[in-house]
């Protein structure tokens, strides 16, 4: 109980931690223009701050903090990672895609803005990502900058999170089986988490023989995420969820809760995370966090 | 008459050898996978493959050419700075940007696939090209790779292309004057058109301060390329152009054509280009192709 109670209270800092320098970073980065173009900065702004859980740029620095990895660089390459995420969540939320007017409980870009705002945003979030990348401290080693620019890169596209989505549009008109369904969302959700954590450990500069293990852990840890997700859709309320719920079983798509049932879901996310946090094994106190982070996932509400 | 000739020759081969190389590189680097993915990769190879001039590549790999870069890596910096361009083509055309049905003469990607496909492949085009940058060889120096990066990520994002759309966006509620009108086309033409000189130059290791005169060339034609567009725009045949004109007028935004009127426009194009030509003064017959480039972009008829 004692032990349960300091994961918690470690995660809780973490999580309150990384979402205050993640604002601060969105914010003087993104400065607003005195010009037209400052209706787009608006946009990337009321999108980017003060909004999620920053789960992902979170993995990154508990990973990279296990290493010794300097705070700002850590959180340098978090917002990169979660600019990413935000302009993916910006144009799947678009009328021609999930057609969503609720995210994180206020209205979607394009409804608070217009549809091109919202794809001009996404766009320039994306490549935003990529400014800021290349210029995360990294002790003058370029190298590492580089392969944090691949990683991400790789990460986001056609074999990675926009090849997942490219699967889940055409969800809606076959009928998938569990090993498509997990392949898919290794592709959409699991590519990104895994490459928070994949960055963190480049900047660690742990060798990529010893990347293994956290290699395992993020796969084990995207999969639970994704399967909760599925069970908070299916079992959650929409005004704590702050987003539309139950459009996969509206539009015919097979998630994880329709192929195997609520239990066996649940059952599923928990032995994923008990994996997860078996390949910590080797780390001692200072994976708490990543660990931590793990039983987050299959416990929460939202 | 004879030189003209020559830097015709030299023009026309240019073209036709970076449009070959192109099309090779963007055939090679998108293999269709054996998925469901592969419907968003069709939609990438639709996209990129055989279409467009490919100005930015060939500006680029000029560029790269006068300081003895490798032409592989050179071609390589030019599909990432392609790819760009086209993702920005295909979200621009999209029903709540700019509505077009035709581009290059064949149906537009969200009319030939369908919306939700085009945002991703534009997406998904975005990230490849940094996938692409990661992986120029730079004979062993890493920061050449993060300069392309970071100069290619600035020129796209909300301080160049997309806050010049932004301001394209704005243009149609709003009366511009010339200064105006000039910036917004610095951005949203002229910030990727100056990242392709700039690239190349960072390649070849140019100093920043020896770059100023090869930026004041890009700066020059790319207003003349956009007050040209502008013409053709005015003046051009929908068939010859292979996509549909005068939608500025229609929506009511100002042009270079619109507030110059279509004389004075034509004679400040020829002016800047004959700028533009003036800052390669101190450069001998290894910047012909770029002399021949500035020519061509008064010149040509579409």
């Amino acid at each position: 109980m004692a032990v349960t109670l300091v994961t918690d209270n470690v995660l809780a800092e973490g999580l309150k931690t990384i979402q205050r320098e993640v604002d601060a970073a969105f914010d003087s980065l993104l400065p607003l223009p005195s010009d037209p173009r400052s209706r787009l900065v608006e946009a990337m702004r009321y999108a980017t701050i003060g909004g999620g859980k920053r789960l992902r740029p979170l993995l990154l620095a508990a990973t990279a903090d296990m290493y010794g990895v300097d705070r700002d660089a850590a959180v340098r390459a978090g917002v990169a990672i979660e600019a990413v995420h935000v302009y993916s969540l910006i144009h799947d939320d678009l009328p021609c895609m999930d057609d969503d007017a609720l995210r994180h409980g206020k209205a979607t870009l394009h409804i608070a803005f217009d549809e091109a705002t919202a794809v001009l945003a996404g766009d320039a979030l994306q490549c935003f990502a990529f400014e800021v990348l290349g210029d995360v401290a990294t002790s003058g080693d370029p190298f590492v900058r580089i392969e944090l620019v691949t990683t991400l890169a790789v990460a986001s596209g056609h074999n990675g999170m926009a090849g997942g989505q490219m699967m889940d549009i055409a969800a809606e008109t076959s009928s998938f089986d569990l090993s498509t369904v997990t392949r898919l969302q290794q592709l959409k959700t699991g590519a990104l988490l895994g490459a928070a954590v994949e960055m963190g450990a480049i900047l660690g500069k742990v060798p990529h023989e010893a990347r293994k293990p956290l290699r395992a852990y993020a796969r084990d840890i995207g999969l639970a995420f994704q399967i909760v997700d599925d069970l908070l859709d299916h079992e959650g309320d929409e005004e704590a969820a702050g987003k539309a719920l139950r459009k996969d079983a509206e539009q015919g798509k097979e998630t994880f809760v329709s192929l195997l049932g609520p239990e066996r879901a649940r059952e599923q996310a928990r032995m994923l995370v008990d994996q997860a946090i078996g390949h910590l094994a080797t780390h001692g106190p200072e994976a708490d966090l990543l660990r931590a982070l793990a039983r987050f996932i299959v416990e929460r509400d939202r």
